[in-house]
């Protein structure tokens, strides 16, 4: 889970790029903080117009972000022409989203050819403490990219 | 599957005043279509904001929805000082959400007295025509509801 | 969920040469009870050895028989030179395996080119009455087998 | 996920009790090869009667040994009246349980009054070589377990 080789040099911008013509993460604010080879970082600041009933992060954006990080962790690990696409997601709440922040850590556990799984993990941070609040199991599908894409 | 009796005769309104209470769902503009006991269908109208790279509703609007219908339909049957929290979900994606409409339709499985089993049915509906673009199986569990809630 | 046209006119046969080819399915004593394009049911007898410490089927073996079922179900619509391998299986139980038979029914959700995506339902069948133990919901990767597999 | 303490000063003993009252484990074969605080590992050596039609190790036994691994880091950590029952599993295999041994590793991720969340990983071990080859994601309910048990 430590050691994985891009096979894009430009793997990083690869990834932000993509991250970037997301209009649903520009739309909640979410932010790619990190990439490196089979991992990635997304931070969300807070706004109550993402919130539950409880004024806490609604688990709907904490899902996003987990399915999100796994996703652009395998996306790192790609060459150029390929994209991965989310075959299924499975995240397990382990604590209410209660912070002025989350941040999600994806990690690549297995990059296939055909299929990559991805674990992460979401936290919420609240006056500089992160708190474990989500714990996601994932696999992708590796798909060639359309050249216009 | 089919006949569950609600523990409060107002089900259908206990269901709707909690989906209202959910800001992230006012925000994408998700509205409670259908309640019975046991079920529950949500719709969601496109927008551009709702998207991923390709222009199709993002996964993460799909997961929220499906953990939605999913949950709405477990409280549904609960009395009128419970709720029903998410303890895990697990979406598969079998489709593109491509459509002028999401439609997430939930049923409970299994409604035990500490947990409840619900899965759900995720459809982008194109031109009157309904497509089947994700599956989930949740857990959720029983929790008491704070009087002032 | 209903009409799957199988691509192999002898479905039937080429999932039951698969099942008989399993040994642990034969050690545990499972049977392959029923076979349709899409649909499968696997029959176990009640053997104290399948047991856990309460007696019961054990929830091993009831996760064993939901993934053989959704696998043999996805197997059925497959041409003859193709396989199924199971990529991810998610199981809830929902009740305890008591009683003299174990009965899993898989049915494809999906069938795709590359992926295949199925449920199953076990239910555990006591004096002639069926109590559901556990829902699953799996995604299966199509492979060529191998010729002379 | 790394230093809980246990809430009976027996712990070792008390999984190991558990898992010796489980038939199917002795029948395959199974030992409790270590426990810790939280952790729990199981060994299984080969058998052709635990294998699918290849002569590898089953994916029913592989999902077993996972469920049973995350099972057993939950129960280290309980009081000696309570037990831990699974509520849902999903395991993702990653590669073919091709070896002389299975080594399955499950750790507790988070450890609440009512219930446990847990992950293990699955290796296969071949000459000395240990090939991870699935890794799941569980959630556990607390019990009170019958006194006679």
């Amino acid at each position: 889970m430590s050691d994985f080789a891009p096979a894009n040099p430009e793997f990083a911008r690869q990834v932000r790029d993509m991250f970037a013509r997301q209009p649903f993460m520009v739309f909640i604010g979410a932010e790619l903080s990190a990439v490196e080879p089979g991992r990635a970082e997304i931070r969300l600041p807070y706004r109550s117009d993402l919130t539950q009933h409880n004024g806490y992060f609604h688990g709907g954006i904490i899902g996003t972000l987990a399915d999100n990080a796994g996703g652009s962790a395998a996306y790192s690990l790609l060459p150029a022409d390929k994209g991965a696409l989310t075959v299924e997601f499975k995240v397990n709440i382990i604590a209410p989203g209660q912070g002025q922040w989350l941040v999600a850590r994806g990690e690549v556990v297995r990059s296939g050819r055909t299929l990559v799984v991805s674990r992460s993990n979401v936290f919420a941070v609240k006056d500089g403490n992160e708190k474990h609040c989500a714990t996601c199991l994932m696999t992708l599908a590796v798909v060639t990219m359309p050249a216009a894409a």
